[in-house]
């Protein structure tokens, strides 16, 4: 099979080069970058040197070459090459926020005010986070399917609510989602919010009530509930910035329906640690919702989500927690940022588009350090 | 004035003793350790070397040579040393948790089913957040007081929600805290969870729902409530490791009353940014609260707290944020654990007992890096 | 085919079980422990959970079980479990000291004296540096192999100073290896110096003049040395520890011989940097002397090694510099000391010694980040 | 005193300006910045709020106002201010390149061409490298003078050299300096060798023999040397970039002549530790040469200098050894980059200029993390 990657130079473009040229069924690789054309992909990143010589060609000839065609772009310029691509019946995988919203509005109001330029492409494209949508995806590589890969944040933080909201154990009151991502979610652009000396040995939390992946995260949760015939629930959403490179830790508020709440205790004493009573409940609950998902892991009782667990695969770790007075759920989610947050989802996608094993090319087990 | 530090080798009391060989009216300092007396101080912090040079002696002798001692060590153990000062009318301002409760029984039930030994000593002694017992600590040194200095996770917890306590801002549900703290927090002894290839380039929670300084929190939050004739609130706290040295960011979600709610806007919507409606008036109502506070600084619009902000200083950074729906004020506070969560409100307590400016020895301005 | 790791949990046993659970030719895998005998390994690596499961024996039953032993304990209690493999003719392949040093006395002089128990095992074991001794493992599997697994230090050390002694371009004066190396070359036991606070934000040298690894890495070059009929060259090696998690970097001055000297500069003035002269023939000599072996990359004119990219690899990245006076040659290299440094090197080392692939189970392209 | 900084804004100037407004002899302290006139510092760096208020003028009403301008400018613009200065008898430190050079030639070869505008000014400009023209500096506040304030790695890499270098025990061949450095710096301007995920959790050297620093530092070890009476010797430097915010460590080795080298040992033998022979001598010989220097720590036998030992002080860190071998001297040195190798420097050049204590302003005890 043939593979392209349109912005390849970027940091979700070259990860997608790295696990592409990894995987078991991707026969030929076609990169693109407008900034770096005519360049080897080596020359950009070093790393590759002795195991990827590839030159960087223009988006048409990627799509002309390729069989699926991956975009790794910024946000409202890549419906053309989707646009083209769905005319050859090509597959498009766009890791842009483009092809994430049915709902027009949201993505105007969000995105700088930009139109969908081809609605029509919108009609029938997939918001590819597979634990929701795996059967609107499955197979169709003939037919030519554009797939809308999420963002980091919602992805982390979906997966985290999805059992409850589809399970109907949520009661009144926001769902609060706090999350601490890895530098590069930023990028691969120099900016000063991401020079070293500004966010080395610090945390700060940024665009709090105003981040674009908010109303993402909403919709999905909002998708979730209804699949259960349960409300939409209200969600607030806080980033962090974290000094490190990869991951992002969620720590999601799920407010509990009155008869998921455990007998409250007292505010100031510390609850028996034991894995009975709801906890361990929902935690069943949670790891039934999941079981035949290859890539979410339940977490045992004793442990929470860390984002060195999930490091450099494409797990998402979940750890499930009652707070201390039994009235709130606490669910830790773990991703690596670039992974399943990003790449890894994308090639995820690809897998479950062809038929092929879900898992292919992205095997790795998570590195230790 | 003579001052003493027992457990001056923790980094808690070291960092104490940076501080007070830096303040404009200690005279003499006295240290003692139990695991390394007999050395000099700079022996075990070579960072001293040629600016402080002090003998580790008994904790006997530095409370026979002190006009004020500080305790740093670890919890259940200070007790006999508070009776000893008190006995001579020397006051005693202890780090550990040894005289943070009231309440004997929220001790014993969190600390290892510890029992207060001198229990009358408790009776007397002040729970050291200046912001809220200011009071009843200042010029007290004639006689002689213990003061309890607060946890740093109580700290930046409660400075970031009181104002909204006291004025009865709050509605129903929990009052959330998301704290994500540096690894000195830790303190100085070797730990698997506090090794360097185990936390680095890392973010994740621990102790959920069940971490000491919950009760703590709790207390603080229904004691300014009380002073505003409010309820005491439901409180969730969440700590988590962070990749860096110092620092703690405190994320704060506090349900609004009814009138204090903005208009609500659809969850899938941005905001309007603009400095006004309630996040402004809410704002105003911190900035009032704390004008007259040497160590709080409200943000102005437009900023979030950060910890590479109030580096190395006694701060408590704040900045005030309605969610994206408007029913739900979110905070956040920055402050250097070691400083105005530790070591720094320590020696703000002895200024305030000792009529001393309040900022003496803690004019430090933030390092930059 | 089955591979065993004896000390599977410390880190280089546990990146070991990483790599052999994915290699090719590893049909079935076991593992043992002494600190976690009867657990499971992903009890103690939550990162394996869902991709590795295995429990922890006794190294005698893995050593019954397996046709390939790794031994990755601390040194000096291995030789006995070597006996055994050797007793059976299975190979072992150990990645402490024991088996580096064909002369007892340096090992009994640097290791806290200790002795050989079996110094017949010391005759035919083999120093498992392949780029140097390939030819002594190479298919030796039926027969039973003892190989000493180089140090992590010596590895990237050799490999930068090796060409050029090998073919004699230098001259007077010691070799100077200034080696930077990430906090993982510690080991897992949690220590003062590697406690995070302590190591974060800081570069420092340790053991100036007196680090283990000097011996290994010196008679490494007078070997190579010897090979070009050259004489041993002197060497002084100082390690440092870098606040990052992987990693080494090495920064090699080996002073030329006269006749491979650049006309020599004024000290004070700029080089003209252009890709010519001794600089351009001693990085073809480099690429000449490594073009056949699978891990060593000579960097391009204009790149220097950087430990960012080979992260995750088994590669030793190699970059040839003259210094402003023409006199000296700087080499710098770079390895993943977790990887060519200790686990992949010994799975390279079972690659040879089974006439695997080489590259069978190392095809990890470095991590971007 | 009325003290000016011109380029306020970037890293060196912000530092300076922390450092004066809590020096006890600046009364009045004013600003400028290019990029941000008009702006008040605080805006710029939050960090200020509530400690520093001062509003961003115009260059020449810096000058105006001043007795004393400080200018962290980039390099080939600050002449036109030096001569302001001068013609109104003020002094002027200056924190770029420009008045490091008596030698135009050399400037102009390695700082992209430059030519002198005012060639009459570098006529009596002083290179400010206290420990060595304190007494060309001191006092001459009158007159008005020029100081070139040293460049970061020349500080570290000179002072670790000069006693050696004074005393001749330099032998033949190379001084080789490997300098580690934190990524300040590089300044504030973003960059994509600065931006977090290239060079977190990494090390990597730069500009191999082409650094511009190397002249500066080859100057300064032949100035030196020649006051010994002694032959200038060839210097190698290689700088590198390490994972952390401030801090410089150099590792310096250095031939020692006949005289001065210790009994040979054999290269693959460890050394007795112990505090004697040679390297006794040669750090007894480093304590007299710095005896009287505040700023400038031999630390005792068995530490070597770190930069987490200096952070945020003005000190220079330095430690003395002797290789395996005992023919070469090792010396490592450690700074903190924005302080003694940058506005620490030039407040310690104020001082000297102003005949005020050299420590006033530079008193804070390195932080412990």
């Amino acid at each position: 099979m043939k593979a392209g990657v349109i912005g390849a130079t970027g940091y979700a473009g070259a990860e997608l080069v790295r696990l592409l040229s990894g995987h078991p069924k991707v026969e030929e690789l076609y990169l693109s970058s407008v900034s770096f054309e005519g360049n080897q992909i080596e020359e950009i990143y070093p790393n590759f040197l002795n195991r990827i010589s590839c030159e960087l060609l223009k988006a048409e000839e990627v799509i002309a070459a390729s069989d699926v065609v991956f975009a790794a772009l910024p946000h409202g310029i890549g419906e053309k090459y989707a646009a083209g691509c769905i005319k050859k019946k090509k597959s498009f995988i766009d890791l842009s926020a483009d092809f994430r919203f049915d709902d027009e509005d949201i993505y105007t109001a969000w995105y700088d005010g930009k139109k969908y330029q081809y609605p029509e492409l919108h009609i029938d494209s997939v918001y590819g986070l597979p634990e929701l949508n795996r059967h609107k995806i499955k197979g169709l590589f003939k037919k030519g399917l554009i797939i809308g890969n999420p963002g980091c944040y919602p992805t982390g933080s979906s997966l985290g609510a999805f059992p409850a909201l589809k399970k109907g154990i949520v009661g009144e009151g926001p769902i609060i989602i706090d999350a601490k991502s890895g530098v590069t979610g930023g990028g691969r652009e120099p900016a000063r919010a991401f020079h070293y000396p500004e966010c080395a040995d610090s945390v700060a939390p940024y665009r709090i009530a105003s981040h674009r992946h908010s109303p993402e995260i909403a919709r999905n949760l909002a998708v979730m509930a209804a699949e259960g015939n349960n409300p939409a629930p209200q969600v607030i959403f806080t980033p962090h910035l974290a000094p490190m490179n990869r991951g992002i830790l969620s720590t999601i508020y799920i407010p509990l329906s009155a008869e998921w709440r455990e007998e409250s205790l007292n505010n100031l004493m510390p609850p028996k640690a034991k894995n009975e009573g709801k906890a361990a409940e929902i935690r069943k609950l949670y790891e039934d919702f999941y079981k035949d998902e290859p890539f979410v892991r339940i977490l045992p009782y004793g442990l929470t989500a860390a984002t060195n667990r999930v490091r450099q695969s494409n797990f998402c770790d979940i750890s499930v927690h009652l707070d201390i007075n039994g009235s709130t759920l606490i669910v830790t989610t773990a991703i690596d940022n670039m992974m399943k947050g990003a790449a890894g989802q994308a090639v995820q996608n690809m897998n479950i588009l062809f038929n092929y094993d879900e898992k292919a090319g992205l095997e790795a087990i998570p590195a230790l350090f």
